[in-house]
């Protein structure tokens, strides 16, 4: 019989912080307060253990900053001032450096801004980039500041366009689902406010302690539920967009279907803040789920994996909620991770899946996930599996989903390439890459003088969806030169996509090429001109 | 016990070529063949029982043809004949009035084309706009041809670009459940290669036996499936689209995500072929659900409605399908149409609900549709129902929700309106248009010298989608100039849209002010000349 409980561990203690498809290890982290009044206080935030990072442009000398672009005056401080008031703007001296402002999350960039905006209110906003575009100052407008890939933060001296104090709910209708909010509200009090009156966001992910719905909107985070409830492109309703020329455009309505005219809240959905500010956004809510289950299992080969997923589509329907995968390798740094966990199965196999449901009601969910379970066992495709029995079984089964992450880099460091693929070819990237890792010379387990501990592989199969980890003993030029840009090749061959939910941000603006055409480049840029002329919003990135 | 049976009827045994939202009587009409070598024969279709259309421009006299578009001439029929084969090129002579291209569905609108071109191939089509953009020729993409607005039918002389030809299957993925095909295919005959396979095309709408997959992303159309799988911009993954000067953009990946760069598939998706010509699209399509439920309910008044619609979302959660609500006054004029049939439900109530469930295991959607209409009684909400016990009973139920439009019409004519309404307004539209009409002294159900005869409501409650359905005994201007631009004020002031799901096409263009601000008609405007600066492109229409 499958069923069998599982040992709850006091080992996991630690708060976690996680996306659960990209975990990002932070000591301590105050979450700002929620919904009103979270004003975030800059001098008690805390980072991730890394030390403060290099500048920016001391790490990536040959990007120039803009000529075009003016440089802060008193001026311009001047006219701020005529249109917030002093809480609502912080200015760099000699207590105050805008850490918080100018360094990324994983403390892997660093920007040299002077000055911070944080309007409560959209004409404030408006004023804002109307003033910073006649003037051709550049801006980086800020949600939660918690993207992975460089977006959220100055490059040089732009000014940061905070939206943290614009954090209002607008207005819920009960019986649609639907919500309407400024930007600036945190996901997870979005999330608490829905649940007090049975409703759930239609997705989540492991930052919602701090990220900004109007975030998550501007860089089309996917996150957990996305197999479940779709894309925002699908859920989002209506935004509230400030274009650079401080122009508002107000799509705010509470329809779900409307068919009048090219729908242009879908160019800011995953803009990056590149063409406009998002300062609301209305979105479809659906009924929260009162029933979950989960349950992992061991299978025998990667094609196991794929009849698995469609025997779950099939059986499972629509109460399937996630489709995770794991390679034996990422379990095996995981163990060593989790040295004083039991793994939830007792022999090795070659890839794990994590199956969660959630639905209406729990006996229906048992019947049907025990029935599954079962006919995938009678096939051979699922050789052992526990299903959780309570709330602490459940989250420690996705431990060792969510723990990968954190044992990769454990060793010593760890390169992470965050893509999507055509399922077959899912797992193919990470084959590829220990052959040629293997093949340079690069690769042990306990060999100590080779760089490269394991290259594991894990992700959301339900999206198609890979994480792809080099766990490395120390980053070596010569490491980064043989995956880089092996793996965007790769994934380029394939059809697929280098960044599946991180966006492009800072780090992979560069590298567009590798999943989109010239003509769609070509086509990107143009929109880009024709909203931002000045190329005043989050210059250096994206495209 | 609210479990009873329904009578199956003889009298409804036509087929019905119906949206289930905006049913289109026709008496006889030949569905093209399927999936490949669908040529149509447009000598052997048949049309609704209206007599043929006045010219458009007869009905439309202030509408000019555009001085800057070229006339046909012999030299660009000789350039067509280089790109295309003698079977892809259809002129008008004196055996062939190409009126099956000329005329829309509904025989509103008749065009005056003199030239059909039906490529097989994406490239053929990149040449053809490609020369027509250099030549100034107007063109008008055409799908299935069966659009409610008047917008794949030409108003002048424009060129007729027929996809019919285009109709692979690409490819389908049977483990993401990822379909690729072309623009050309009917959407019954997707649904069928995706039923064969177990799976299901996630939008689903009564004309599916004549539309094209291209065309309902073209006109993202609504339809019946969209409370469960949501809207297209979620469910499409990628397009390939020719540009009005011939440049292909291709993003037919079938990924399910992709964070590099501005989601430009998402401009196309609604775009009524204005900016582009869809010739293929990537499609995430579900697993087919295997058991259906249908029932039917009698409730007190429209906040009952709400509150059951709520019930619903909650108890039957991930297995509702379709939340339908009908006005008595719709049920009346009903019943004298199907006046063979006895009414699911003996009593008269104000209004009416039609519940579909859909799900992969019947004994648990019975259970969970038993448990919830047990709840909504015994609370008072639903005063009476019934449950269809098969499949010819959830047929029959069907018929009482599908044939009100018919209905509606049955008495002389019909005024129709498609709007989205925030939930809690939908229905005030029905009473103030009803009303007006009174006030103005039109309406009488039983007086024949009063045009009107009742003005009734019904729609999609899960969508927030109303269908005003004014049943006259004649057309008069007295009636139109009550009721417009009366319907379209009292939507704009409920922030509503005029235009759920039929789109613009030629009927609403000069509408859409009342649904969009002046800033979001200048971004659409700007749009069209980014793409389209000769306006070559399905011109007179959408704005």
């Amino acid at each position: 019989m499958i069923r069998a409980s599982i040992r709850a561990s006091s080992r996991v203690s630690s708060r976690l912080l996680a996306c659960k498809n990209c975990y990002v290890p932070v000591s301590q982290r105050i979450t700002s307060a929620l919904v009103s009044g979270s004003a975030v206080n800059n001098n008690i935030r805390f980072y991730s253990d890394k030390p403060q990072p290099k500048l920016t442009v001391e790490n990536y000398p040959n990007i120039k900053r803009l000529e075009s672009f003016k440089k802060l005056g008193k001026e311009d401080l001047d006219y701020f001032k005529t249109i917030l008031s002093q809480q609502e703007i912080l200015e760099a001296n000699e207590n105050e450096d805008l850490a918080f402002y100018n360094e990324d999350w994983m403390r892997k960039y660093r920007g040299q801004s002077k000055l911070v905006l944080r309007p409560k209110t959209t004409e404030q906003v408006s004023k804002i980039l109307k003033y910073c575009n006649e003037q051709n100052l550049a801006v980086v407008p800020q949600g939660g500041n918690t993207g992975l890939v460089g977006g959220s933060v100055p490059v040089f001296d732009e000014i940061v366009l905070s939206l943290t104090q614009l954090n209002k709910i607008r207005e819920f209708d009960e019986v649609s689902g639907i919500l309407k909010c400024d930007a600036g509200v945190i996901l997870e009090a979005a999330d608490m406010f829905l649940a007090e009156r049975g409703y759930i966001f239609p997705m989540d992910l492991g930052a919602k302690g701090s990220c900004h719905v109007g975030g998550i909107v501007a860089t089309n985070a996917g996150g957990l539920r996305l197999l479940r409830y779709g894309s925002l492109h699908g859920t989002v309703l209506g935004l509230e967009v400030v274009l650079p020329n401080g122009e508002i455009v107000n799509s705010m309505n509470a329809l779900r279907k409307d068919n009048t005219g090219y729908d242009l809240k879908q160019l800011f959905i995953g803009s990056e803040g590149t063409i406009g500010v998002v300062t609301g956004v209305s979105i479809l809510c659906p009924i929260r789920p009162n029933a979950f289950n989960v349950s992992f299992l061991g299978v025998e080969s990667y094609e196991a994996v794929q009849k698995v997923f469609v025997q779950a589509k099939k059986e499972l329907g629509e109460i399937l909620s996630a489709f995770e995968f794991m390679d034996l390798k990422s379990q095996n740094l995981t163990k060593i991770h989790l040295a004083d966990m039991d793994h939830p199965l007792a022999d090795d196999h070659p890839f794990y899946i994590l199956i969660e449901t959630s639905g209406s009601k729990k006996e229906h969910d048992d019947a049907k996930l025990e029935a599954f379970l079962e006919s995938a066992m009678e096939d051979g495709l699922v050789v052992d599996g526990v299903v959780a029995q309570d709330e602490t079984e459940l989250k420690n089964l996705w431990q060792w989903r969510e723990m990968i992450p954190e044992s990769s880099q454990a060793g010593g460091g760890v390169y992470k390439y965050d893509v999507s693929l055509p399922l077959k070819d899912l797992y193919s990237l990470v084959d590829a890459a220990n052959a040629r890792l293997e093949e340079h010379g690069l690769l042990s387990i306990d060999d100590e003088s080779k760089p490269v501990i394991s290259a594991v592989g894990y992700g959301h199969v339900g999206d198609g969806n890979l994480h792809l980890n080099v766990a490395v003993r120390r980053y070596t030029k010569e490491v980064e030169k043989c995956l880089e840009p092996f793996v965007y090749e790769f994934v380029s061959s394939k059809n697929g996509s280098i960044s599946a939910e991180h966006g492009l941000g800072f780090q992979k603006k560069n590298y567009i090429g590798y999943s989109k055409s010239e003509q769609e480049i070509k086509m990107i840029k143009q929109l880009k001109n024709l909203y931002d002329s000045n190329t005043i919003l989050n210059p250096y990135k994206y495209v």
